[in-house]
């Protein structure tokens, strides 16, 4: 099986560096900064105000989505860009709310990014009529989708373990029971097969800054089931999600298509980036890079295991029930880290004790994978993460 | 008095055009390029992602939030950068709403920019529970903000004519009927001085891409009067407005301090492009901006008004009342400027028949609002705008 698909020089890579961490922000794709470049200079200096027109900022949004639509299993339309991910999930709760008025239950599981169970609590308290918020753990969630539930909302790929839902299970089961379903792809699009249409849930979420390359700060999307968009009443109701922005009417009127998802104006610079940056996945087949992300995970999980045995996996075992990341727990885990950062090889770490390694075939290969398994092999048997400066706790780890 | 300041070679402006819509897309200010290739090609791609801490990404949007809140007249560490403007308006309107739970109006005025009153009907609706949006005319706020009203939201400068509303005795009025006050100072901040602070309202709120030059979907900004932080309960609870981001634990907790009202991820490249934009804020006196401001927007309406009796001014007269923008109304306006466009002179349209330009005296001066007026007395005496081409509209005007 092969673990890497021909893609390693469409990144810019520094020298040295086995870069683990694109489950977190991946690396720089060429021709990206250049684009920023066109878009300040050319675009936004030479045309100022007019380059919404000339220079399609306008649409730009739109086309990225359809892009990013591509990689999720979604037809052209079905997904807008923008704001933050964060913003992106409240959009969708509010909405799926609204869709069962007479249910008052949030279920999501305690394995989910925290920002996600975050902006549940900040609308149920927005909303302030008794709603509640259940995080059972991630293998009990199908069993908890009983009938008081509104909406499931679920992170396909979890963020500490890798561990994979069932997409197509879970979401017949939230609708056999009545209940909305909203899955957060942040560590899914670019990294699995995703078929969100054929799972019929109605929203889907994510970001692109991580297996999308968008670069820091990229947009977020969201996806919403063509056949339902046009009964959604978005919460966050900005102008350019308005059916006729520029007409400037005093009423909130949405638009007939996804476009109602928008809210303010778009980050340009920064689309514009990540338009750039989808080049990288022109004539990639998902299975295949889904085939070599399994082979490269598996084998550092092999050579870690044989290396390391202070390490305890902590994602699950089986391939087909992980994502395209592989967790480590180690007690030490965050000076452990710091220890392999300083020796070049990029991964990260997840409180309380996970050291998180993202595998992207798009630039790894066994080679790196190896290595990557050597350089920690030594950072732990040799103690190297016992040196003080290795200890202190930055504010992002 | 002076009618520009010493600051045009701090900007890249294209041969040729005078640019009267920096109301709507500031220019862009020189460097900022060579700070977004720094960010993307340094920090992005040789750093990865050790540069949210290496290259102080993490506190990038504190650090432009304080040098906003040197523009507004609010004190360090109470403006918080990020998301979009619209996203800040739902923020304060939804704090607002909690703090006054026994009411249920939220008051603002019909000349409030579309998207300020959409999201209040987006907050409403969302909500639901029988809170009533209420837009008297401009004239009439003030004398409308009655003792059931939660929350007055107004902007500043209006959009369209220019109009400025009062802002120390609105908010003392709204604050004497018990009511919390949110200014939106997206013509206000970088335009005109601005007292935030000693206007004692609670929420100000704005964007960085008109008069602050931050660029195409630079980031806004909200300001919270620091006495009330510590009690605002966030609608937008996103983990980098959590005390411990990186804690990860499932429960929300809020800052302590404006930043709970960050949200998710920022655009990092868009907030240093903005970062670099506000160095050429360095020295200026906002008092002296303003007297340059009024003189060159006095400059145009005596100018087109002796040159082009078909147009009609729609901002106030005086002079104190007004904004830094300046506003006619022709009928035919659209293709106006469409025309005006096209022979270099960039103001900018608003629906149905506002012809609107921006007068900012950090690149403008006397000799180019003489100009832009003769050229403008050229579309409208000789009727350039009946060619066929400045009909169609395009969707942004």
């Amino acid at each position: 099986m092969p673990t890497s698909l021909p893609r390693k020089d469409l990144f810019d890579l520094p020298e040295g560096v086995i870069y683990l961490d694109g489950n977190s922000l991946g690396p720089l794709p060429i021709g990206t900064a250049e684009r920023a470049a066109e878009v300040i200079e050319a675009e936004w200096g030479c045309e100022l105000i007019r380059a919404w027109n000339s220079a399609g900022w306008m649409d730009l949004p739109r086309r990225v989505g359809d892009r990013i639509a591509g990689l999720i299993g979604a037809p052209a339309g079905s997904v807008a860009t923008g704001d933050t991910l964060s913003i992106k999930v409240y959009q969708a709760l509010a909405a799926s709310l609204r869709m069962r008025p007479d249910r008052r239950v949030i279920l999501s599981d305690s394995g989910n990014f925290p920002s996600d169970l975050y902006m549940a609590q900040g609308l149920i308290g927005t909303i302030d009529k008794g709603y509640e918020l259940r995080t059972p753990a991630p293998e009990d969630v199908a069993d908890a989708i009983t009938e008081d539930v509104a909406v499931v909302m679920l992170t396909h790929v979890d963020y500490r373990s890798g561990r994979m839902h069932d997409m197509a299970e879970i979401t017949r089961r939230a609708h056999a029971a009545g209940a909305v379903m909203i899955w957060d792809l942040a560590h899914s699009a670019g990294a699995v097969p995703v078929d969100i249409a054929g799972s019929n849930a109605e929203f889907a979420v994510g970001c692109s800054y991580k297996y999308l390359n968008g670069g820091p700060g990229a947009p977020a999307f969201i996806y919403a089931r063509p056949d339902i968009v046009e009964s959604i009443e978005p919460a966050l109701s900005g102008w350019l999600g308005h059916e006729a922005p520029f007409a400037m009417e005093p009423g909130y009127r949405p638009a007939m298509s996804t476009e109602r998802l928008r809210v303010g104006t778009p980050s340009v610079v920064q689309l514009a980036m990540l338009d750039r940056a989808l080049d990288v996945w022109d004539g990639v087949d998902m299975a295949d890079l889904r085939d070599a992300s399994v082979a490269l995970s598996e084998l550092f999980i092999a050579e870690v295991e044989a290396r390391c045995p202070a390490l305890t996996l902590a994602s699950p075992r089986d391939p087909q029930q992980r994502g395209s990341q592989v967790s480590f727990a180690f007690a030490q885990g965050y000076a452990a880290m710091q220890a392999l950062v300083a020796r070049g090889v990029i991964g990260d770490f997840r409180a309380p004790d996970i050291m998180r390694f993202g595998f992207t075939p798009l630039y790894l290969d066994a080679g790196d994978v190896r290595r990557a398994a050597e350089i920690l092999e030594d950072v732990i048997g040799q103690e190297l993460w016992r040196d003080p400066a290795y200890q202190t706790r930055s504010r992002v780890t």
